[in-house]
């Protein structure tokens, strides 16, 4: 078809305006009032990523026709009042008006974030001899005719005469303003620089990051950053002492466009989906950044290096990479070692030609996170066979040594971050951690974080539970309720069954706390595809979970689990409970150790090659292995002697409980 | 003062309009309306950096109260209807509104550059096996559950299995469009690499520049530009053949904010400057960026590497550096050798990753042009005591060989350029380029550029006229001009001689073109300068003028200069006419043997480095060869013995003039 003005037909555009924001836009008619609503860059969350299953995205439409393809959620009172699920609601032909309610901002912070030391970190590292970043006072010779060297060399000419740094950097950023500065301050300088930059197999020479004059106070900071999913931490590093000076956490900011990884990526497949998923990272790093800044009375030019630790999601999402393929299978990452870059190339609020470490991950799901991981716990470095695991919504593991390493994930699906558990929810206020089950009277103990009012179950929670409902008999080893079971916390409710460990009014709880059978069903599937994922690790290279001298425990979850309660419902191997170790936010610490010490710039590098990445979905065993799992603790009972032992002991009236 | 609303005085804004253009801008009262302008970014030409010296700045006051501190140049009806030179014309307080004139936009071109082809450049060079950009045919391996390496490095796998390429770099420009790139060529593609990267003192892996699906064109492409002052030629190159494709030329656009380097550097101080500074040297090369491409049907993204020479005055704007140092004593650069920068850095219209190579400078006066002019004439491999001279604004020279090299630069005023000459033009269409006058009749005769009506004098006519002037006998050794002469073309006006060489109306010329007295002082002046610098550099490594076994002139002057006439006003020294070599644009040669041989990359950092200079305000000797020289041909005739001679036949009756 021609494409003449005579021939073309003119597309009729629909004119929404949103308010209170009084964006407009024009858009074609069927596009979705989200996409209209993301082009303008308005703050409509959608956690499920416009997927139509979490009903988030709800806007009013105060004037105009749509075209609604479901009301998923909403109550007919608030269809007729205009509500309208946004991703499931598209433009028509003629003029829109939208009204875009405020957010709440979430005031809750997530979690617990550790302040490491670097004496805490099983790194060999002579971080004080050897800064990644130090200072220098410079009496540079002024210029005369007679020497005419150039500001540059003058300045690097000084740095070997009196400090024996013989070759120096400069990009551009820096350049032009040194003339002035060199000036302004009399010759009389400090300058911050990068002391051993590791790239591309070698090193380079120092480069420079700031010139102060030598009598203006001077300080060489870096950020160490782990960009979860869920919550992104910052520390505030000093390189003159290696010590964490503070340091700040908050959600990340994506979650609005998607709780999890796959969710985002889908959403990254919207117009301008990617770009604001990146925009998004920036932020939620940039907000700690601001924050330790003004809390510390440092300057955003006296940030001189970054280090970020973060799944491969992450990453992608960060630099702006197409993360389609990660989710398409096969499930390939663009790049596993990011490039280096300065902070200005990201939009980072810190010193424009600040390096940013972002560390290398391994596969599509095995990311930077677990390479911060294996660094941060030591594993890459010991003799002793380990298991280091990092449990989320997937289930990161690696097994091995200082002479190998293996690597696997297995989707967990959110059940222990507390989704798609009927009162499941993250671990903060008034969530149920801790439950004890009465034997005899099958009644429930519980406490709650910060002992406030219960409002749901998070992870550590769900697995106590889990746990004590099996031992006490109210669930069988398939998962199944004893809806005859003598207590009146057990019923049924729409044919469900299920156990009220909290009821409305207990502590001041505004609602019952159930945990259902299909809550169960998602929990045990969890904890199976996760047990199932040991099994396969080990078999792999033919040795025996029982062979593993050491089992470490990272990531924000593990930091809540009590080991003996996740072994009796199946979900760590029944090992002695001195070979468990919590770690903390490894991904933190990782990010930390690699910020800090030169060294564990190279190491981190190396880790991430050398692991293998033994993907499941090709695993003929794992199904097998995750069939077998699928009971509570397992169907092989010989894998799991203390439990069985327990559960002797129970029926033999033997117990501890009461 | 306490910096509180109730105390600080409220400044009174004064608002300015510009018409035609509708910019209006709130400025304190006393702004200059230049400054206005240049903040509006309106094309208001300054060429003397507003000082009030060329009166090219007029704009019409049409309402409103302004200050006129002067109005150098305009005539009284002039001003009456509002005519005003901008630079020295301040806001009152009230509104005012300004009319900009449209600027005519030069469409002359310069003259002359010569297309270069690598065999005439004395370089030694393999670019044909090892171009600095190469392409690369792949066949990847599709990713699949057995095989989940990430998409780069599957390519860098694909780049070492079928061309033993084992490294490969990327930046995330060229990273973000990996993974769909190689998915939509269904993973045939043809790579652009950059080969050999020179860094910091070692050479880089090969870096990506481009991923193109096989299947369609590629293209593998570098442009080298002569960033001049006057003016910018760029050369289009094709790494595949090392061959200049096609080139263009325009007028450096700067020119709008100072004819010479000293006026852009006072230009530089104003507000917003330096910014508009960059950017018309920016929008110069984008300028013959877009040409070549649009006239070779070549995609921005296929320009792969930059290669810029330019004086460091030129150098230290194009990079933003502020360059006010390089005027005040005692001269200094903010850097010789700039950093490696990607296009995308400058804003260049080229692949975003094009490596960008700046030639390296050797002090304040003889910059990455002279670097270039040494590597492109040979004269670092050579054996031959040699004399390179650029003669300009400037006169930059170079005497030595392969083992020692020593520059000096002296200010010749724009003289020879045709600047503070009555009659001097640039060499452009109409300028009378070659004179002879008759013995006898004491008339002229001469050629002017595109055979035009005669416009006025460029450089090398003004050489050949202040010659024959000379050997007539118009004009005495210190020179006067005889007012006494037997020709009615010698006159005196305003109390000063002048020769007539054309009159209104000879050949359509409009007005009488003339030659003063004071124009032959500054012209005298000029040769002086550079006789005096010849002088003191051959005398500061104690060798003589004659030892000099070759004489090299480059620079776009050069290309037009007859040796003979300029040995005879004692410019050039008295050496046998063999001696004398003409290069031609030197710089922008230099600036395409660094783009297309990666070695010459390395040999242009080396020969800057070691090139010493002299600065001739520290020589004692210099300002005594300078006196010296004001004379024609010089105080000491020794020197010139063709010349002597040549007067001794004159005034013996047996000249050959006639």
């Amino acid at each position: 078809m021609s494409d003449t003005p005579a021939t073309k037909p003119r597309t009729v555009m629909a004119l929404i305006t949103f308010t209170p924001s009084g964006e407009t836009i024009e858009v074609p008619p069927g596009t979705s009032l989200l996409d209209a609503a993301i082009m303008c860059e308005l703050d409509v969350p959608a956690p499920c990523a416009g997927q139509g299953r979490c009903g988030r995205c709800r806007v009013r439409v105060t004037s105009g026709e749509v075209e609604r393809r479901s009301n998923a959620g909403l109550a007919t009172a608030e269809i007729l009042d205009g509500w309208a699920v946004a991703c499931q609601t598209h433009a028509g032909s003629g003029p829109i008006a939208i009204d875009v309610p405020e957010r709440k901002k979430e005031k809750v912070r997530p979690h617990g974030h550790a302040i490491a030391e670097p004496e805490s970190l099983p790194i060999t590292c002579d971080y004080l001899q050897n800064p990644a970043v130090r200072l220098f006072e410079l009496e540079i010779e002024p210029p005369s005719l007679d020497d005419q060297t150039s500001d540059f060399d003058r300045l690097r000419r000084a740095l070997g005469r009196q400090h024996g740094v013989e070759e120096l950097r400069a990009e551009l950023p820096q350049l032009t303003r040194l003339g002035p500065a060199l000036r302004h301050a009399n010759w009389k300088v400090t300058v911050a620089l990068e002391m051993r930059d590791w790239v591309y197999g070698s090193y380079l020479p120092p480069r420079l990051l700031r010139v102060y004059p030598t009598a203006f106070p001077q300080a060489s900071l870096g950020v160490a950053v782990d960009l979860g999913t869920t919550s992104v931490v910052a520390y505030l590093v000093d390189f003159t002492t290696g010590h964490v000076v503070d340091s700040a956490s908050t959600y990340n900011k994506q979650i609005s466009c998607g709780e999890d990884v796959i969710s985002r990526i889908i959403y990254a497949k919207r117009k301008r989906g990617l770009e604001r998923l990146q925009k998004l990272a920036v932020e939620s790093i940039n907000d700690l950044l601001e924050e330790l800044q003004q809390r510390n009375h440092v300057e955003e030019r006296e940030i001189h290096e970054v280090a970020i630790a973060g799944n491969t999601t992450m990453t992608h999402l960060l630099l702006g990479l197409e993360p389609r393929a990660l989710r398409e299978e096969p499930y390939i990452a663009t790049i596993s070692a990011p490039p280096k870059l300065i902070a200005h190339e990201l939009g980072l609020n810190a010193n424009p030609v600040a390096r940013v470490h972002i560390l290398p991950s391994v596969g599509a799901y095995v990311g930077g996170d677990i390479t911060a991981g294996v660094i941060s716990s030591g594993m890459s470095t010991t003799e002793k066979l380990t298991l280091f695991i990092d449990i989320g919504t997937n289930g990161e593991m690696v097994l091995g040594n200082k002479d190998w390493l293996l690597s696997c994930a297995c989707s967990a699906g959110p059940a222990f971050e507390g989704g798609g558990v009927h009162d499941g929810m993250r671990a903060s206020q008034g969530a149920i951690e801790d439950v004890f089950i009465d034997d005899a009277t099958l009644e429930p103990t519980f406490r709650t974080i910060d002992n406030a009012p219960a409002v749901g179950i998070c992870g550590s929670g769900l697995i106590d539970l889990l746990g004590e409902l099996f031992v006490t008999g109210i669930l069988d080893k398939s998962g199944h309720i004893d809806v005859e079971a003598p207590s009146a916390r057990v019923r049924v409710r729409d044919g469900v069954p299920e156990y009220v460990v909290c009821r409305a009014g207990e502590g001041g709880a505004e609602k019952d706390i159930v945990l259902t059978e299909s809550d169960i069903s998602s929990l045990v599937r969890a904890k199976a595809a996760i047990y199932a994922g040991f099994e396969v690790l080990c078999a792999s290279v033919g040795v025996d979970l029982a062979d593993v001298e050491q089992i470490l425990i990272g990531g924000a979850f593990g930091q809540y689990l009590n080991v003996e309660k996740a072994i009796r419902i199946g979900l760590l191997p029944d090992q002695p409970v001195e070979k468990f170790h919590f770690l903390g936010n490894t991904s933190a610490l990782g990010a930390f150790a690699t910020l800090l010490c030169v060294n564990v710039r190279r190491e981190v590098a190396e880790v991430a090659s050398k692991m293998t990445y033994l993907e499941l979905s090709a695993d003929n065993t794992f199904m097998d292995e995750y069939t077998s799992a699928l009971f509570l603790p397992h169907t092989d009972l010989t894998g799991f002697p203390s439990v069985r032992a327990a559960l002797a002991d129970r029926s033999n009236g033997t117990g501890n409980g009461g």
